[in-house]
């Protein structure tokens, strides 16, 4: 047992306010881990998301908690940051126009640079790759290679210092996802998934990331508690 | 030769307002490219450098160009973005206080962004490797490891695309960085390149980023038009 005198090992958590990222934010806790939660408002259009991550962050009892900006939308180049490019509400064929440029490349990277300052050798991100939207960046071929790039990145690296990226959701479909999150105590009716969720954040129930929230309740034969409009 | 009507390769090039980036700059304009200009405002306590990088840019005609806001200053862990770390005023040892958590896995993660959506295949970092302040992430097996895990972050990766990371400036010294620039018609009167300049952009001569370029002048045999205060 931890005892909570100890000095435990800090993580920094990347936090969305959606699922998945609630998720392992629990997991990071239960391992032991002192979290601080890091949650980047990169321009996205689901505002709602930005107040969930901060609920979310205290719900479960991070150290600290940080709110960056980032403002992609000056880059465009998807749904999620250019407001003329529509939320499809439809399934779609291939990597959906929701995909954001280098998002996961740059959220490590913020996450990388505070962890270092933190002296925090791992990061907890929760992507997936099962029930995904088919982001490449979600993907366990580009964890890696983050994760081999950071090993030479930074000062605390070249002296002997080893940044872990933890993934713990990576290889759990979203209903196993749920079950373990219900099981740590995870309040998903505070979490916001919806790409075009309103300020309130209630949920459209039809673009790709409710279709996936949705249909992974079902299948973990549990209560679905988002917010629909 | 390459026809001014003939549709160039693209590039996105990061450029500080420093000697190295502005050599790079022009580097990749006599290499045919199309170069779209990103300078990132990482809350830098030099600001004139994003005043010289405008100045820069439009010296050597970039097609386009970017600033981009990133505010470092609120992770800290740098002399450059916290104002409470004094820059050091004579040679130290080992990577100086002035490095930047994760800087340039950031600035080329903000460059592969914009170049995926540009389309722009390649991107031009000044780094050098040789009279250098030793920051982990300006060396060549950074910057191998940061184009592999490119080749695995996007979506244009994914459908067969490669970004290639330039770095013309890997292995020259200082001097023949002013030599190849001075050839080049780089005007370096107008670049900033110390940690410290103030408003005016004039420079202390001091710092680390000042005796690196004060050297390489003398060593180029090449009058220097830095404006010191």
């Amino acid at each position: 047992m931890r005892s909570p005198d100890a000095s435990p090992r800090r993580a920094v958590v990347l936090i969305s306010g959606g699922l998945d990222s609630s998720t392992a934010l629990a997991i990071a806790r239960e391992q032991g881990y002192a979290c601080y939660g890091l949650c980047v408002d990169y321009g996205q259009r689901h505002r709602a998301e930005l107040a969930a991550a901060h609920r979310i962050a205290i719900a479960l009892g991070v150290r600290d908690y940080k709110l960056m900006h980032l403002d992609l939308s000056t880059i465009g180049g998807s749904a999620l940051t250019d407001p003329t490019v529509a939320v499809p509400e439809t399934p779609t064929e291939g990597i959906p126009v929701t995909y954001v440029p280098a998002r996961n490349t740059l959220l490590l990277g913020l996450a990388l640079a505070w962890a270092e300052v933190l002296e925090a050798w791992n990061i907890f991100i929760g992507v997936n790759a099962i029930d995904y939207s088919g982001y490449p960046d979600c993907r366990p071929e580009f964890i890696q290679a983050f994760e081999t790039m950071a090993q030479r990145a930074t000062k605390a690296s070249v002296e002997g210092k080893r940044f872990k990226i933890h993934t713990p959701l990576i290889e759990l479909s979203k209903a196993q996802i749920i079950e373990h999150g219900l099981r740590l105590g995870v309040d998903y009716s505070i979490t916001v998934s919806c790409y075009q969720a309103d300020d309130e954040g209630r949920a459209c129930g039809v673009c790709d990331a409710c279709r996936l929230r949705r249909a992974g309740f079902g299948s973990a034969s549990a209560a679905d508690p988002t917010p629909y409009r």
